[in-house]
């Protein structure tokens, strides 16, 4: 009997398709053998091609060396497609406007681009945890920056690996985008949150990590700040929620000595799906809040990754429904007990 | 400047990515050369091969020919690896229980197959309209089925066409899936159309059609019945709505007189993807209601087409606002004046 499961913080319902259900092993694709030099003359991120991006809003530099140059460790330089584009005015002046009867509003917002490495064919998996904890904190400086800028209402953190998760770059990044609107979908969640406080005058993301703990079956590693599960209703096989321990509303909570132990989950848990699912296309984002929630009780940020090696379709689009062909305790336990060598 | 706006039916953003908008002619893909046989001895869905996929719910057949055997136009059959399992107790009895502090649902329902066409190398856009209308014949004679049956409250009809989109048969097929509840993101849809009533006392979905056939721009096709155009907020590019002209609350309402211009304009909408777009995998379902809400003044059903030609990513996951990176005005007019030989 296929099982129907409900994410308990948003109220969306997985099934959890045990009759097409697969082995864990059955997702592992050969790994493709990475070809990519250390440094591509023609990539706009690698070191030495610093005039393809300029403007440089921030970098992590040897001592010595100069904006929009050579000797960086780690830059943010804005993206040169952006999706959305800097406002010039106050923000009160982003303008909304009728186009027949359809609503519209200027395209304002930030969309920068984290070089994470100067080295062309590195990845979060295969960095050292002093280049991830960078990353992470270059995600925090940019954050804390955009959180309180008043134009901005939402902030996405996130990162696509791989062509199939939308990737054009190889080269090792993230991107930031900050828009001057919460969308109904971030809004709906936070309001489900909201109700099961009510309730139980409780953070439902807390209530599940306590669950986690006591069950140990969904876990896939633990450190001392941080957890790594796999959700109860996981939308797709192997996906992996990485939550504070502690109770923190929002990304701008994250503690300066939290930094060192999100690297090192968020690294291992990387490292785990590359070496045992052959480099999987995947897309994480930060789930957060927007700043005037921050230290409310009823919501907890967290890192969601979504491995991209099934696909969804019709039957998901029409209805919301996800189907998941993995059974959720059998991709934490595959890889829990995964070693990475 | 870049675009925001807003789909008045669901109020979900879309971002109109102007600063990296592509031409219509960029996302034309070098068609492959379709070499799929007319017959394929291992496809469980090709004439000849019916024992593959007993059980027959409906065919069309030729006079004379038996169940689960040659002589059909088309079939429904159960899926073999299904999502959810058909009830065995009355419908009240469809038991919710928790597994730790999360709720669990048995996974009961129904998923069903429609075999298109006995040839293996016809797609819709291939087909004639005769053959399109026993598509659409097939649609609605489940839908009225299913629709009455207490067990289900959620009928979805789609189809996957092309692996990028999820199909793992060639055979011309699609699929309905009927569920036993209303997920959040169906409800959610109603809701916002039930509000637009609320307000302006009409249907949202018809003031959009007014709207579209006064604007223009946006058409794709349109007949005696249907109309098909890009939405203003279209997610993906290409992404195309056929409504029925007339107010119809549920693909049940549908009539009979209805169903040969829906299959013209389906097939003329997917021939014009096809030819002029090299056969892109896509998506389709049909958004509808719940038979209670038959007959209600707010919702209007739909067929929801989505090409597959562009990859979502971080951003979409994290905040639910996709960016498209084609001009709705520009598909529209390119598919509009887009000639089938």
């Amino acid at each position: 009997m296929p099982e129907l499961r409900e994410n308990l913080a948003t109220k969306r319902w997985v099934i959890i398709a045990t009759e097409r259900a697969k082995r864990p092993e059955e997702f592992i694709k050969k790994a493709e053998a990475i070809t990519h030099p250390a440094y591509d003359p023609k990539c706009p991120f690698c070191e030495g091609n610093e005039a393809a991006n300029t403007g440089e809003v921030l970098a992590y530099r040897q001592p010595g060396s100069k904006v929009d140059e050579k000797g960086w460790h780690l830059r943010v330089v804005p993206n040169k497609y952006p999706a959305l584009i800097e406002p010039t005015g106050p923000p009160a002046e982003v303008k909304r406007s009728k186009s027949g009867i359809y609503l519209r509003m200027e395209g304002v917002g930030k969309h920068e681009v984290v070089v994470e490495s100067p080295i062309h064919n590195k990845t979060i998996a295969t960095m050292s945890i002093d280049e991830v904890e960078r990353v992470i904190t270059a995600y925090r400086d940019r954050y804390l920056s955009l959180d309180w800028d008043p134009h901005y209402k939402l902030i996405i953190i996130f990162r696509n690996q791989g062509g199939l998760a939308g990737a054009s770059q190889v080269h090792p990044h993230s991107q930031i985008v900050a828009a001057a609107i919460i969308p109904y979908h971030v809004r709906a969640a936070i309001y489900e949150a909201q109700r099961y406080y009510d309730e139980l005058g409780k953070c439902v993301f807390c209530d599940m990590i306590k669950n986690e703990i006591r069950e140990q079956e969904r876990i896939v590693l633990q450190n001392e700040k941080f957890i790594a599960f796999v959700p109860y209703a996981a939308m797709v096989p192997y996906e992996t929620w990485i939550f504070p321990l502690q109770h923190e509303t929002t990304f701008a909570d994250l503690q300066p000595s939290e930094i060192r132990p999100l690297a090192q989950i968020l690294r291992d848990v990387l490292a785990k799906f590359y070496h045992s699912l052959g480099n999987p296309a995947y897309n994480y984002c930060i789930r957060s809040v927007p700043h005037y929630s921050a230290g409310e009780p009823y919501y907890h940020w967290y890192i969601q990754i979504l491995p991209r090696i099934t696909t969804i379709a019709g039957f998901e689009i029409g209805s919301g429904i996800n189907i998941n062909v993995a059974l959720p305790e059998e991709s934490a336990k595959f890889l829990r007990e995964f070693k990475v060598k």
